[in-house]
This record gives structure tokens, C-alpha cells and sequence, in this order.
């Protein structure tokens, strides 16, 4: 079959690779119907991901349908069209039995694409197939359905829930980037009075406001600490999130929450950053960090499915599976092709 | 009267100064009876704390017994046995009406012995009299009392509610300074599994197990990762709390949690950290900071009422209150001294 392989240093090709099979009793091998591509593969491409191997298949978010499963896959059946998460879970571990799925210590979490071979392939084998896959309502496409493999839950948990965001809070969001839009249709479910989003990138403002920010602020022209203070009374935003994954983001997100106030990170990393704790210990905040658990995706697909929350701004662009390598270098210099997330069909037969 | 009056560059020294009086009408005036030195003290004195100008009376911690009252105090009467709190509050504030006192808007928070002059006085003038104050039970002493003022709620707020301190959890303590010690007293409240309290100094972690730690580790000895690991099946502890306000110990409190779990800053820092994000971002941390609210005062006031706290070793040292020079060195010399707690008796008579 074909797949995209990493390479080490920044390199990766669309690759002749082994068939996907079933190792494990519990493993289901899916056929790619339609996958995307993740900030968090831009991450490894960088190195900030030193976990990543190389000879790695990248992607962990796919749609697809169920051609082979293990001897101990229970509810999953062949021909099902299913989600298939970026967080694989065990399900019976200390972590899982808490609804911690990321964090599995049963060989689960986020392994697709990262420890074992992942989604951008032809075919993909996913472990613990009861737990890590979760069926389609019939009405919800594969451009709806894409998104609640991991950005729309990453941005609900670890946006959302983590900064404990509540109804008349206001929120500001640092980032327009894939991420930072789902945070905007996250933060909505909860109706915060005002959705503040922050970038340097008009065109991304302008989708953050057709979706539901109210204020965009482009950082490159405008304060956001002084868009928040007129909207706090001087106070600060009762919940940030950080949605870059760089230092100097992180560092807005931090100085833009209010005394008591949440900041939320969800940007993925890849080098330290200063925290302020001389000025920090007094301000009563809390800063949390995730990798999504995946716990709400259920409750995601309903909304999705009831049209309460509309993905479709989010996918800008389309291409065949096998354009992957094309698709990889719109999406990566997106500052020029204006790309959010990129949807990849597959449109080969069924093995 | 007589007061310990900060000059800036670490210079302090027992002074007249002109008499406390009442200001605003819902103001009182507190003869000191006891009184004690804080770790926040020594930041101050060390310039960690630029906010508080020379010619500051210090101090935030006493108990006393009102002399006068401002015509709008309703609460307190002239001649009641008070505690007066390390927090003002005027209760009206939209901090104030969440119970988040710390952040008062209203002009109070932190600011005895901060802002205004604090309590290392014979008299002090305590704002917002009826919030700022509590009625102490007959049967507690001055000693026991002291230790309500802002250590044992600020251990219980600042440490176990906000690292969210569950029955059977393991909690690592970093730091067996009084706070510390504090949080080992507070976190017994609910019934974790293990308290490993971390320090270099063995003296102190003698009275850490005198009051309830079960295990103790002097890190310039063994490794405290190593402890937590054998403890956890490697996973790391639930709940760390950082009781010193340096990087280092910081540093250690971050990498001793385990994923998922929750990272409590107690200590007041004077300087940056680094926060490996790095590292961090995939691990579900929760990081809070913190002034106390003392929103949980009256709690721990039934609680040490009742017996259920019991506070006595932490008081190591007796002075008289025009003795606080002396006390003073005591205190900051811990290491060769063995302080803890000073207190400190006012034995003059009331004006």
C-alpha cells in the first residue's frame, strides 16, 4: 500500500509500504477514506516531536470503513464507517478508567502517527478498535466528520473545559490557525459574552469573525492587552488560550489573563518558555496543558450532527490521497494558499 | 507607638511611629497581643516584593483585641478577641462576591505590612474590619490562633484546593519550611495515601513525620524522582506542591508530578522560571498559583477548635514583641536556629 512516510530532518514521500494487518486481537485495519493533515505534523517535520522515528507513517485523524478486525473487536464490525481518533485508548488501564485516554498506560494514547504508523496511508491498523474508534451518524460527511478526530475535541478539552470557561466570560484566543478557529466553535458552546482572537494574519481574522468571534485583533497593528482592558474594566480576560505553540504567544496568552483567570495551552511546543512566577505566584492563576483526551468526541459528533456546531469554514482545501506530498506544502505555507485544513479523499477501491 | 518599619535594601528596625488610627469609617484599630513573622517578611526584606516602599510598617499576621471602631463597622465590637486575617477584603467588589479576596478591587487583598502598615506594631489599623477580621473561639490560644492568620489557610487554599487534593492520592511536598510544614497539617485533612515531604535540612523533616508524613526524603541525599516513582509504579505523584519560591525547587515540583496530575506553587518567587512546555505540553498538567483568598479561615478555625488540627509544633520560638529585632534574626537564621513559627507577645498595656 501507500503511504506518507517520515524521514528524519524535515523530509517525508508518499512511500510503497507494507500492508496494514492485524497484529493485536483488538485491532481493526480501516481503509482511509479521508484523512488531514495537523499542525502537529508540521511539529515533527520541525523535530519538536523527538518521539517521532523516522520510517514513521504520519497522521492521526482519518474517516474511514472497517475492512478486517481482530478476534477480540466487539463492537466494531466489518464495512462500518468509522472515525478514527487521534487518541488510541486501552480502556482498561488506571488512566483510561478515568476518561484520561491520552495519557494510556496500556500501549494507547496518542500513538498514530507518532509511535506506531499512522492515518495517511491507504490503510491504517488501529489498536483497541472498540475504544479508539467511534461510529458515524448517517447524515455527518467526511468534511464534517475529518474535523472531530482531533482538532474540534482538542479544542473543546484542552481550550474549552481546561480554561473552565464559562457563560459572559471573556475569552481571548491567541492563534487563528486551525486550532484557534475550532477553539472559536468551541468557546461558542458555552456562550461566553465576548470571543477575542488574536493574529497577525487578516484572512484568518476574517474567518475567526465569520464563525463566531465578535473582536479579531490583528497583533502586528493593535494591543490586544488594550482591546481586553477595555473590554474587563482594566481587568484581564477571565480565560486565555494559546493555540501557537511558541514562546511569544504563550507569553500573550499568560499576560492577557485577569487575576484568577485560566490560561489554556494547546499549542504544541518544542521549546521552553519563561514563566513569570515573580509576577505570577500573587495572580491567582491556573495554566493548564493537554494532549486531548478524546472523552467529549461523542458529545462532539452529536452537536456536529444536530448542526449546532458547523466545521465546513475550516476545510479550505481538497486534494487526492495520493497528492499528499502537494497537499503537505499548501498546508504548510499557508501564510499563501490562505490553507486552514486540508482534506484528502481516497479515492482508490476497497482492497 | 512602637512598629518594625522596613527601610528598604534589606534594612529594618523597631521605631515610633505616629499612633494607628481609624481612617475610614469601616476601619478598626487592633491592639497586637501576638504576632509573627512571615517567609513573605524575609522576601520583602530580600527585595523579591517591589511593591512594598520603605517606611512600611511590615507584618500581616496577628491577634489582637479591638480598641476603637470606625462608625461604619457593624461586626466587631471595642474590646473583642480577633483575628486579624493576612487578607482585607471590602466585600463588595466583584472579587469580593466570588469569594476571591486576594484580588479585592475595593482596596483591600494583600495589603497589610504590603500596601499599608501592617501588624509588627503595638496597634494597627485593620480596613474593612468586619470582612478582614474573625472572631476567635474561647478555647484556642494566641498560638494556635497565629497560625490562621495566613500560613495553615494559605497551605490548605493555596496547596490542596488548588492541587485538587483527592482521598488516597500521593502528594509531594517540596519544601519543609513552615508552609510546608503547614501543608502537611492541611493535605492530612484529606486523606492521601502518601505525604513525601522533600527539604535538605533534617531537622525539619523530623517534625514533617512528627505531624504526619509518612515518608521523607532530604534531597541532597537520595532522589526524591526516585521515591515518587517507587510510590506511583513510576507514574509520578498526583498532587506537588513548591513551599520554597525558588527555581530549583519549582523545577523539582513540575518534574515530580505525574501526568494528569496537579502542580500547586505555594511559594512567592522573586525571580523567572523556565517551564519545559517542551515536555509539558503533552502531559495534562494543571499548574495554579496563588495568594490565599481566606475565604477557608473559618473552616480551619473549627477545625483546630475541635482538635482535628493541632498546630503546636510549629510555634518554636517565644519573644516579646519589643524583642522582634532579635526575633527577626532568629528567624532568618532558621538553619542554625531551627525556627519555624516566632511568636512574638505584646506585653504592654492597652492604651
Amino acid at each position: 500500500m501507500k503511504a506518507l512516510v517520515y524521514h528524519g530532518n524535515g523530509e517525508k514521500s508518499w512511500d510503497d509500504v507494507p500492508d496494514a494487518t492485524i497484529v493485536h486481537p483488538t485491532d481493526a485495519v480501516v481503509r482511509v477514506d479521508a484523512v488531514t493533515i495537523c499542525g502537529t505534523d508540521l511539529h515533527i517535520l520541525k523535530g519538536d516531536v523527538a518521539t517521532v522515528s523516522p520510517g514513521r507513517v504520519l497522521g492521526h485523524e482519518a474517516v474511514g470503513t472497517v475492512v478486517e478486525i481482530g478476534p477480540g473487536v466487539q463492537r466494531v464490525a466489518v464495512g462500518d464507517r468509522v472515525l478514527v481518533s487521534c487518541i488510541s485508548s486501552c480502556g482498561v488501564c488506571r488512566y483510561c478508567r478515568e476518561g484520561s485516554y491520552s495519557q494510556c498506560l496500556g500501549g494507547g494514547g496518542w500513538i498514530l502517527g507518532h509511535r506506531i504508523d499512522g492515518t495517511q496511508a491507504e490503510y491504517v491498523r488501529v489498536p483497541f478498535a472498540d475504544n479508539s474508534t467511534h461510529p458515524i451518524p448517517d447524515q455527518v460527511g467526511d468534511d464534517q466528520m475529518i474535523l472531530l478526530a482531533d482538532i474540534l475535541p482538542t479544542a473543546y478539552e484542552v481550550g474549552v473545559l481546561n480554561g473552565k470557561l464559562r457563560p459572559a466570560d471573556v475569552v481571548a484566543i491567541v492563534g487563528a490557525g486551525p486550532i484557534g478557529l475550532a477553539a472559536v466553535l468551541a468557546a461558542k458552546l458555552l456562550s461566553p459574552s465576548h470571543i477575542v482572537v488574536i493574529d497577525r494574519v487578516d484572512a484568518r481574522l476574517d474567518i475567526a469573525r465569520k464563525i463566531g468571534a465578535d473582536i479579531t485583533v490583528n497583533n502586528a497593528d493593535q494591543d490586544p492587552a488594550e482591546v481586553i482592558a477595555s473590554l474587563t474594566d482594566g481587568v484581564g480576560a477571565d480565560v486565555t488560550m494559546e493555540a501557537v505553540g511558541i514562546p511569544a504567544t504563550f507569553d500573550l496568552a499568560v499576560s492577557l489573563a485577569r487575576p484568577g483567570g485560566h490560561i489554556a495551552n494547546i499549542g504544541v511546543h518544542g521549546e521552553p518558555v519563561t514563566l513569570h512566577l515573580e509576577d505570577l505566584w500573587i495572580k491567582n492563576l491556573t495554566l493548564t496543558t493537554g494532549l486531548v483526551d478524546t472523552r467529549s468526541t461523542p458529545t462532539l459528533i452529536k452537536l456536529v450532527a444536530s448542526q449546532q456546531i458547523d466545521t465546513s469554514s475550516l476545510v479550505t482545501h481538497r486534494f487526492a490521497l495520493s497528492d499528499i506530498e502537494q497537499a503537505y506544502d499548501v498546508f504548510s505555507d499557508a501564510a499563501s494558499s490562505g490553507a486552514l485544513k486540508v482534506l484528502l479523499s481516497n479515492d482508490a477501491g476497497v482492497r
